[in-house]
Order: structure tokens, then C-alpha cells, then sequence
């Protein structure tokens, strides 16, 4: 392809929450999808001034309605002819059920040609055992995990899709053979995995992928890599986007049909380790790896800087007595409230001034087997 | 700086409207903006299912009070530190105010630091002699050309802003002329210009741009380019968005304290041909005629394949005898709308699949004297 375009021609449907400022939600994932050369309709669910990490925004949400309508808006004038859809985080269980509905439809409408539509969900539902979402949500992506091609869990929510309390590498297994067999979904990653294993070294996360064979056994290979202490929003929306486009460029290197191929579902001879699913896990997490690193560089010194002028404005303050008991503890409240906004837009994931990193990563860490 | 980063770090506010399909507003702007390497908050204005030249959308516009809000969640979390703004459309007199009220309120906070803040405004209004926005809103715009550091009018919006008939190159000159003095506006960019004048090849257009002296003098140039016969939707908000990062980077390249000073205004002994708006200018245009000409080619081939198979079906239900006189009316009709959306969608600006173009043009189309 000319111009190193990554991906044949592509058209995204990418459902998700829109920010003004920062990347979460579909901000990260629609440059990530268009900078790799996807077509993207940007469908937005919210649109917030900035993420609730921050601990306080304005906005509002998007109705269950509207987003049905919007659809109809694509359908009516024949602009739903995606090749993939990416549903991220919908606020609640109505509109998530709306957008279950559009995924649904446009896999019934493709299904006279096997592999001509590819649906990646991202269940988010929470994370290090802290569900965000209602409780009602839960049994909605139950149902939706049924019809999707590829899911993408962190630990936590592939306990809740399985049912099995994953607290090693074996139940992480376990896990992984259950949701294959119960959902029948395709292909699985889940993302940020964080358990001890005598193999991995102490500061180190993993993503385990697998893709089903022919009987719904599993394939499951994993990738460990250096966890980098700081706590990011966005990384999993980011994983998420990237990777729908790097398994489609996957499947489409693979060749010998596996596109027109029901779920891009290779053959039960291929080993987990040559998967294209291996293959597009590894490019993401180097993409991953070289944003995060960068931006935790930046990160530190913006904070250290913030924090440096933070002390001084205290010194001044408590030399010029400005400060009784009552209003040294409240003023020491409102710089940590100013500290925490400091870190969160710090840690705003710096892709644009990375492009490179989203394009062409040099991919260090390698698929093994689990 | 590395990674072929074409600005210094730029923080820009994008305020315009996003359709969920397609390449106009601020699905247009954020991704010409990011692709050059800027951090975008973008505010949308209104999200619809495409844009309203297919003659039929979805989707809900945002209040003025909501875009207010926005800000004010930005501005609690000091997310308001804009080096940039762009603002494009804003549906109705009320929201625009609330857009104003945002710009000149960043105008305000960087006054102790000239040159830190850049409004790029364009006073979206209409085109070809239309206005295509209720008549309460070109006030609103003629008392925002007042705080703007660059504009971006079409011929039509020159008229309206500087109250002459535009009928040849030399009146258009008055315009510019009159649009300085008047609104003390520093840059003014005249996209799209069609005048016939005994320089130009037949089928060419122009852009042209000035930055006024101290005394509020033109220095107006021009550059000519051949037009391409098709119309596209959004490239007037893909122009302004290259035009505010391409006129962020001449600033920086020409060094000398420029970006330091008060609206970046050159000094008077600076000729109009070697101003940064005419170098922003010369990339600009060079970005958006590859893209444009990348997108009539394969948006010719799109429409030819999809009129074979009308006229196809057509002669295919005549021959079945389906046709009455008044159902072939209406299927003649019903056609028409096909092939209209068909269009459509095929006009929408290929950016994505060519990033090269957006990032590295090769400038052909030099600024000459106006």
C-alpha cells in the first residue's frame, strides 16, 4: 500500500465517550484508528469536559434514543457499511443495549459474507475488583459477548464474564476456556494482567490473547512487558483501538482467505504462538509501551516543576503568617486538590506528539505461551 | 524536533460542529490538527449522523449554556491553557455569543503575555451569495472580527464583513483594506476567491491573504492554484485548521521574538510575499489540492461503478415490465436520491489515507503579488 498505509481500506464505527480535553474514550480511539488509516465514524456517547479521574467535570450524556437515532441517520442515507465496529464505555444499561442492537444488526446484515464485518467490545464494567458501571450493565454485555468477534477484559471484568476467580496463571486459563465455550466469542485479549509467575520478572504486566479453534478450545499465548509505575487513563481505549486495526492488518498480511473466513477464525493448525492475534498484540503493546514511557518521562518533570512551585507559594504564605491552623489545613486540602489536576493532565497519554510510536513501533516484546 | 514534529507543543481549543460520518467541522479540524502534531480540545457544537449536504441527517445540536459549561469544566481543572483557538460553526446567534465570550476571555488572560494566545476565527455565514445562518448571526460575527487574530472568510463573508461588493481582484483588495481598519483584525485569509483576471488560467481559484502594517495597512498576496471541479464538503474547516498550525510553525521558523509579540504581527518592513501567512498559506494549499485531487480520482471511480449498477437495476426493472408511468417517475426519483447520497459520501475528503499529504505537501503553488 503507498504512503506506508497500514490497513486496506477500513471503515470503523467506534462507539464510545468523547472529552474535550485529553484522551480517554473515543478522543484516544478515533486518532488512534485514523492515524493508522481507518475510515472512522466517531459515534459519541458523552461528551465531558475531561475524564472523571480528574474527580470533577461538566457535561452530559448521550440518550439510549439519540444513539439509536444517529444510527438510523447512518442507515438512511447508506452510510453504515462498516468493516468493524469498536464499542468502548456506554453509560448505562439502556444505552448500552441500544448499541448491542446496532452490533447485532450489522453482523445479521453481513452475514451472506463471512468476514466482512469484525465487532470488537471493550466490556468496561471496572477494574482492580471495583465494578464503575451499574450493576445492570453486567448481564447486557453477558448478552453482548455472544455476538462479538473479539472481547477485550482486563482481569477483573474477565472474572465477571467467566465467573471464575482468576488469581494465577492457571485460572486466568480457566477463565479464558469458559468464555470461549460459554459465549462462543472468537477471539479474547485481556489486557493488563497483573499476577505473580516465577517466569516474570517483579514489575512486570502481561496480556493473555487467545482464539478459539474450530470446537471452542482455547489458543492462549501471553506477552509479558515492564509495567510502568503511573497510573494512566485512556491506556485500555487506546489498547482497544489499536488493536482492531492491527488484527485486521494481521489477518490481511496472513492472506490465503483468512479474511473472508467467518471471525477471521484461523485454522485449528495454527499455534497459538503464529496467531495474527499474536501478531497484533505484540505491535500494539510496543505502540503502548513507547507512548506510556514517553509520556511518564514528561509527566515527571511537569509534576516535580508543579510541585516545586506549589512549596514555594506555601513558604511565602506560612512566612507571611497568612495562615492560621483552620486555614494551613484547608490550604494544604485545596494544593493537594491543585496537585491532583496537575497529575492527571500530565498523564494525559501524549499520541499526538508520538505518531511515529502509533505507526511504526519496533516490537520488543514477544507472544509466549501461557 | 524529533520525529519529524512540525510545532513547537500547541494546546488548541477547536470549537465546531461533529458528524459522526464523514469529514467536515471538527471531525475534519481535530484529526488535521493532531496529525500535525497539536494537543486538541475539541468542543463540539453539535453531533450529527453527516453532514447536511446529503440533504438528510440525525443528531441534536448543544445549547449555548452547554457550551459554557464546558469551559467552565475545563477552566476549574486548569485546562484552559490554550495556545490556540479555532472556532468554526456554531448553530444560532446565542451559542456563537457563548463561543465570543470563551475567545475573548483567553484574549484577556494572555494580554500580560503577547503572542501567548491565537484566535483563529471563521465566520462561517454562507457562500456563492447564500447565507446559509439565521441573518442575527453575522452581527455577532462582525463584533467577534474585533478580538480575532486571523480570519478566514469566504468571498461571500468578506462582503458581509467588509459591507463591499467583491467584483474583481481590486475590490476584493478593498475589502481586505477595509476588514483591517475596521476590525483591527492582524490576518485576513480569503479562501476560495473565483475572479476572473488576465493573470489566471481559466479554471484556477485563489486564496488571498494579508497581515496588516502598525498603521493598518494591507499587505496583501495572493496565490493562485487550479480549481478542481467537484464539490467537497469541510474544506474550508480543513483549511482553517492547517492554516493555524502551519501559521504557528512560520512564526516559529522565522525566529526574531515574532512569537513574543502582540498577535504575531510582523514588522511593516516585512513585504507581503515574504510574510509567515504567506509560507502558512503556500502549505496549506498544497496539503488540501493532494488531498482534494486524491479524492476526485478514486470519488470518480466510486460514482461511475455505482451508476453502472443504477442504470443496471433500471433496465433491469423496465425490462420486467415493473414500471408504470408513475412508478417510474418515482423510481427515476428515488434514484436521483441514491446517486445524490452516493456522491456524498465519495466527496468526503480522503485525509486518512493520506497522511504524507497532510504533514509533507510539496509546495507548488507560490504567493505572488496581489
Amino acid at each position: 500500500m503507498s504512503e506506508g498505509l497500514l490497513v486496506p481500506e477500513t471503515r470503523v464505527l467506534a462507539i464510545a465517550s468523547h472529552v474535550v480535553s485529553g484522551y480517554v474514550g473515543n478522543k484516544i480511539a478515533v486518532f488512534s484508528l485514523q492515524s493508522l488509516g481507518c475510515d472512522v465514524a466517531a459515534l459519541n456517547t458523552v461528551q465531558f469536559s475531561n475524564h472523571t479521574g480528574y474527580r470533577q467535570w461538566t457535561g452530559s450524556r448521550v440518550s439510549a434514543q439519540e444513539i439509536t437515532d444517529l444510527y438510523e441517520g447512518l442507515k438512511q442515507s447508506y452510510l453504515d457499511d462498516f468493516d468493524m465496529m469498536l464499542s468502548g464505555y456506554v453509560p448505562g444499561a439502556p444505552a448500552l443495549e441500544a448499541v448491542g442492537q446496532i452490533g447485532q444488526e450489522l453482523k445479521r446484515k453481513a452475514k451472506s459474507k463471512p468476514g466482512s464485518f469484525f465487532w470488537v467490545l471493550d466490556p468496561v464494567m471496572g477494574d482492580n475488583g471495583r465494578l464503575y458501571v451499574a450493576s445492570d450493565v453486567v448481564p447486557v454485555y453477558k448478552s453482548l459477548a455472544h455476538h462479538a468477534d473479539l472481547i477485550l477484559p482486563n482481569q477483573f471484568e474477565a472474572e465477571l464474564l467467566s465467573e471464575i476467580p482468576i488469581t494465577d496463571m492457571a485460572s486466568l486459563g480457566r477463565a479464558v476456556q469458559v468464555m470461549h465455550e460459554r459465549y462462543g466469542v472468537p477471539h479474547i485479549v485481556i489486557t493488563s494482567v497483573s499476577l505473580p509467575h516465577p517466569d516474570h520478572p517483579v514489575s512486570s504486566l502481561s496480556v493473555v490473547g487467545s482464539t478459539m479453534t474450530s470446537d471452542r478450545r482455547a489458543r492462549a499465548f501471553k506477552i509479558v512487558f515492564p509495567a510502568i509505575d503511573c497510573y494512566f487513563s485512556g491506556t485500555g481505549d487506546m489498547f482497544a483501538a489499536l488493536m482492531s486495526v492491527r488484527m485486521r492488518e494481521a489477518v490481511h498480511d496472513r492472506g490465503g482467505g483468512l479474511m473472508e473466513r467467518e471471525a477471521w477464525l484461523s485454522d485449528d493448525s495454527v499455534d497459538a504462538l503464529d496467531l495474527p492475534l499474536a501478531r497484533a498484540a505484540e505491535r500494539v503493546l510496543a505502540s503502548m509501551h513507547e507512548v506510556l514511557t514517553k509520556t511518564a518521562e514528561r509527566m515527571q518533570e511537569t509534576v516535580k516543576k508543579a510541585q516545586v512551585e506549589e512549596e514555594a507559594a506555601a513558604a511565602a504564605a506560612a512566612a507571611a503568617g497568612a495562615d492560621g491552623v483552620v486555614d494551613g489545613e484547608e490550604a494544604a486540602k485545596a494544593r493537594e486538590k491543585r496537585m491532583h489536576l496537575v497529575r492527571s493532565k500530565a498523564a494525559e497519554l501524549r499520541l499526538v506528539r508520538h505518531l511515529d510510536s502509533l505507526r511504526f513501533p519496533k516490537v520488543e516484546f514477544r507472544a509466549t505461551r501461557l
